[in-house]
């Protein structure tokens, strides 16, 4: 329904669309599913989609920040993340042992044997979405001023999710403008990008479509969050069809967290009311691989308007 | 010995450079030591110097490769970096339990309990350096051409090392050109950096030094291990005082690993034999806070000749 297949794009064959990519170099086998290298033709994509995005949205002077794709594991605890998603968090453990112990872990790693039991947790967490490390240090900056504020994240995130589908990698980036403010202000804010996201895939000539969508929730209680967070419309998507034509991938998310961050974090308006945030997210790889999927992995051939929005 | 303070800088007070960079908002605070978010100007300075890296290396047509900041735990494990630098390492764990589970595990967070303890490590482990992912990677081609290979590599890379100096921080980016062929090839490239990199930081005008150096290898073994590594000219450093005078701080290394990457990963020359490997590391962090602590967190103020070698 979706994506047609356009002339100069690879034709379907037994081989997968991830082994195409190996293939041509564009992403490099780890050894493990969803951790892949990439290339400097992929990463020069990416490059040109992020200035484009930045194109979209640079007018409105968004803070820039960028944050190394961990974060502290005492704002993850309070961010509710394991409630939700205790699937999909990575945490950051060390050996902290003596001499005596590093022995006996090196007998161990000779010997294969389970080494990582005696690794201890540090105080840092894989960050799971490019916007979990920055409600508490906006918060402590104290009340938001009235007109709000507006960020420009971009980091690296880790979900555990091992598969074979190319645009679901457990490293991936994402860039994401957050806004901060009265709901009046976040939720415009949400609704001025869901045109501008579909403007801006648009001019890159995927096919796409727009649908209300819901985040992986946990178990039983998170078939219920899911239903609540479609029923109340919190959550749009971009979907493209990259590895399937009947489940597109969601490409963009358009998202209102309503007051959950402002709450946890303490955030506050201007007013002293508990603020509102809502967030745009761009999948960078799910972007490159929409592309590659679409007009091929041969770059040199893909529509010259294409190339030139991407300044290729 | 290396810095004089020049007319512009930060004078010496009470404040500690790092909490300079919170209070001008160049880095941001997580509550975990080490672990930093950077502001739009931080990472425009680094933007500046990568691309001074290409320019004094890129006529060399290195194979780009970006991966992302962590790596196969296998490969890890083969690598040897758990005997050298236990201390240094971090590894990714997952939550892996049942909806039964879960409710414990939420319940243990809820009491302030070590929820850590139930997590099972996963197949990654963070990248400790640039270029651990690249060996493997590169073996996999079969024997190197008669010219050997080259690679450009950028990434984020984790040590376990909380400090409250600011070029030591757990989180950072290192840019790496690594060389791989014979011992006259690795050699000649590495001597070649030697120059290189003093010429590239001397461009942006900071005071340096080259000296021979070791990796802060673990224990009492690791003690002999960095003497040999000083006596055999293994390992050299270009250091700029940032934190201190007394304890410059290495921004460039220029690595001689012999045959430890191609013995331990297959990897060959055209006729036959181990392949030797170089590498030459910036790092990324550090650079940009040589410059901020030498011109003063004020870039505005910086020399016109520095600004537009960084294109600022």
């Amino acid at each position: 329904m979706l994506a047609k297949t356009p002339a100069g794009a690879a034709p379907a064959t037994g081989t997968s669309f991830l082994d195409e990519l190996f293939d041509r170099g564009l992403l490099i086998e780890t050894g493990v599913d969803g951790l892949y290298g990439r290339s400097g033709l992929f990463e020069a994509i990416g490059d040109g989609f992020q200035a484009l995005v930045t194109r979209h949205g640079g007018g409105d002077n968004a803070e820039i920040v960028r944050f190394p794709p961990a974060m502290a594991r005492d704002v993850f605890e309070k961010s509710g993340y394991m409630k939700s998603f205790p699937q999909l968090a990575g945490t950051v453990h060390c050996f902290c042992g003596s001499p005596a112990d590093h022995l006996a872990l090196m007998q161990t790693i000779e010997q294969k044997g389970d080494w990582t039991a005696g690794q201890q947790a540090s105080e840092i967490v894989l960050t799971p979405a490019a916007c979990y490390p920055l409600y508490p240090t906006a918060a402590k900056r104290g009340a938001l001023p009235a007109e709000g504020r507006l960020f420009d994240l971009m980091s690296y995130c880790f979900r555990h999710e091992p598969s074979k589908d190319p645009a679901r990698q457990q490293f991936f980036r994402m860039r994401e403008y957050v806004r901060m403010g009265t709901p009046d202000q976040v939720t415009e804010f949400r609704a001025s990008w869901l045109e501008r996201g579909q403007a801006l895939i648009a001019e890159l000539g995927l096919p796409f479509a727009v649908d209300v969508a819901n985040d992986p929730f946990f178990g039983r209680t998170g078939k219920m969050l899911a239903v609540n967070q479609r029923d109340q419309r919190l959550k749009f998507e971009l979907l493209i069809s990259i590895e399937s034509e009947e489940n597109p991938t969601a490409c963009l998310s358009f998202n209102y967290h309503q007051d959950h961050f402002g709450k946890t974090f303490g955030l506050t308006t201007a007013d002293g009311e508990v603020a509102h945030t809502a967030c745009v997210g761009f999948g960078h790889e799910r972007v490159i691989l929409a592309l590659l999927k679409h007009y091929g992995t041969d770059v040199a051939r893909w529509p010259a308007s294409v190339r030139s929005a991407l300044g290729l």
